[in-house]
């Protein structure tokens, strides 16, 4: 038995009285059938975020009109939205430089099918991955990154475009990116930072907190903003050391963090469950 | 400024269309305010939960006609439910014996008024607990039980009936009780299990684990039902332990573990959040 | 069977060869019978620690003469050392101001005999946590602090001073201590700091936890330096939070993470396992 | 700079006054100084363990010499005892079938060098995994497994003997193997059950967790022994569920921890941190 072909409609807007019922109500009243609801409503902020996704068998609206339909709630209630379809799968792009790992677990978890979305290519300054992503199919491809870092960008910038990709995921990328390219693709970049943000912020992480005498370091995923380091967290974990770990048994734990947690963060955003509120997230876990 | 009355709904039933479309469009279209929307479909099962809380200020039912529309509601769709008011706070009775870390968990708790409900008394077979009781300021009751158990079950029946108790804590009771008290109560009455269930089930896990050599423990909390520490699972937790840690280390690191995983569970049942489906929970975190 | 009367022996210095067999040599020429020795010496700063714990049933010399022994091994190998006996336990004040959640886990710990030493005052600037000081037979003093900080910790001290306190806990005490007081306590103030260090370092932590939308938030128990919040950490713990969790609760699961922190950092120093080298801790656990 | 080469020692008996002096006393004479000592005494048991790591750069024996002093030394105080070289890496073959997801964390963390051994061959009755090997360079040997398993494991047993394996690690091998070839394997060959043993023994651990109705799954390491599942634990660790994961997403997110599980208690393994007691490990971290 195959899945059904889903919509799911992510929203958020100022909080009001009916919300729920009303979007609820429109899938009803259109023969969809609610498969997943989840709704917060934030009294601080005054804010309201729902999810919603739906079997789209007899749902009677097709994507041109259902498209129109949720603009047409969207005017009615201030909403910014999100409407993916199951059977459109986002297509990721991912950047790496010369540290493996987390670019082994990505492709990994997308060979065994579980990552919700496409790798369609892996870009690097560097050739060392290059057997990496012919390991596992995937298209890989050379931008060099040297003085002319807008020639560079321009180049990446090509290639997304030619592969139409969706997603662009930075697993341990180690290059700054241009305000320009970072605004582009806003809410659009993830990356890992090597350490449990906002401590330990910057470079050397390990080192950081080998000195300073931490009892457990930690891996934070995140979204690319202009601010370095201080974009919306989707997910973070930590571990425990001790004294017993030297700066490079902390790397290696670090390691097993760093690609656990994009993953992880990778599949929320490629799931449609990650809503960007300022400069925060709300995850439907 | 002080917080809503609010009703809280908790549903189960066979999975339908439409269904969170009815309940939501119910509460909106009576006036009502959704300020908690969470709702699950287990496609293995074919079951579906919701937990729906709104904010009664503009709501136009009264409780006895709120009442019966959701009765209506339940024939309806053959629902499984439950209703209450967030100003009518569960009344909770504790069981106690002679260990106190549990019931000074609970108490502390509820005096700092985190626990969702009111502890009207501490029901115990000994008198060493007395003075904890005393202290927070809740009755306290010895029911000793002896050779006559029928008899004690009784006089405890009574001590609950006359607190008007809704919620049977057992905070390391230590005693076994009755098909029949169990019957009455069930789905009422909360136990914690001094081991990660479903491992070392029965006595002495500590020392069960110690000799197995195991790496991490845990506790469990869950409802009690006629199966022995068999029934539905609210909560658990673990920490690590080595070599090092002898049997009185496992037990003082248990300990430590019960009353959080005890607590937690008790606040998630109290706040309405826990579903029982079977022999499982559904818990609305 | 009592547990027998031992020596611990805590020592740091410049690693060199054959310091363990030295130590653990003079040990055992003298008839005693080592029960645990934990040693860690590290590669980048070219230090040795040690922890040797002892049974003093057939060993030879009596307290005077091994005390002067050690001195002479410290001359000889330049080490810094702590020499510690079982049944000299330490003599701990708790200062708490009105918050009572880590003063309770302490002094349930302290009368359930877990904690290693002996809570022989509760000091606070308020009258509210008489009762629990009350409730668990530990003498409680009241000083004030107002204008006049000096003669506050003047009372301090000769309050510390009469009850022959080894070791001070700020057990969410919230009053700032003068560097004076702080130098003379040197390594024997504990304090839990409501965050994950060095992360929200200052005030309102779960205010900026919360802001910052960070998944994990954390407790730090650390000795308290002239370098507010910066002092070597010697435990620290996290919990998982999400959008669900506002500030309160927040709060909440912080409390549970504080009391446990600070709860296990005190057994840890009363159980001389903490070794402090520059602004960091050597565990021995 | 390059670390020195090492000898590390690992010894279990009954404990008794002086064996700590006797063993590091025995390590300083002969010039070696010791970069690691870490002892633990067992009161309920009687046992004594210890684990000894010097520098062999000043040592004055040669191997064979120190080889026989050690079995002077165990036949002296009755130990069971290990002796082993840093720059004798210990060879290790992984069995698989055809699930890859522990074999690529095993041959990942051998080629980033932090295995602590030398993966020498991949052995498997499937060639589903033969280009997983390859990509990693490492040789991959197919020998079916069907009526005749005399056959099989004869064929295994001489690889085995060809390549001078010493540790054989099955990644999610799913066979069954003969007590025969346990036993002349014994405290050699590592597993990992997809489960947080002793709960759920046996097949489809998850689908008895979902219909448990857990909160937390788990995954073990353990040495296999004749008794299935049964074997002494090297390292466990576990991670949340709830309801909305159901069996599939437990698949996944078992297959992270199984692979970390067992690539730690391999690390551990060929470090020789682990010493087998009865059925218990001792793992000194």
């Amino acid at each position: 038995m195959s899945a059904p072909v889903t919509a799911t409609l992510l929203v958020g807007c100022r909080d009001r009285t009916g919300l729920v019922a009303a979007l609820s109500e429109f899938v009803f009243a259109n023969g969809g059938n609610i498969l997943d609801a989840d709704q917060h409503s934030e009294s601080e902020s005054g804010q309201f975020f729902m999810r919603l996704v739906w079997d789209l068998s007899a749902f009677r609206l097709d994507r041109p009109r259902l498209g129109e339909a949720v603009r047409d709630l969207a005017k009615r209630f201030d909403l910014r939205w999100d409407l993916t379809y199951s059977d459109q799968r986002p297509r990721v792009a991912v950047f790496a430089s010369r540290t493996p790992h987390c670019l082994y677990d990505l492709l990994l978890n997308h060979q065994l099918g579980e990552i919700g979305g496409d790798i369609v290519c892996v870009v690097s300054n560097h050739a060392d991955l290059a057997p990496v992503a012919a390991h596992f199919d995937v298209p890989f491809e050379i931008v060099p990154v040297g003085a002319d870092k807008p020639a560079a960008e321009a180049a990446q910038e090509r290639l997304l475009a030619d592969r139409r990709v969706d997603v662009v995921v930075l697993a341990r990328y180690m290059q700054i990116l241009s305000p320009g390219f970072v605004a582009r693709w806003e809410g659009r970049i993830i990356n890992i930072h090597h350490s449990f943000l906002p401590a330990f912020v910057g470079a050397r992480p390990y080192h950081q907190a080998k000195e300073r005498g931490v009892k457990i370091i930690g891996a934070t995923a995140h979204y690319v903003t202009s601010q370095l380091d201080q974009g919306p967290i989707i997910d973070q974990d930590v571990c425990r050391v001790s004294h017993r770990d030297n700066v490079e048994a902390m790397v290696r734990k670090g390691r097993e963090l760093e690609r656990q947690v994009l993953t992880r963060a990778v599949r929320l955003h490629l799931e449609h469950r990650v809503l960007v509120s300022g400069n925060r997230t709300i995850v439907f876990g």
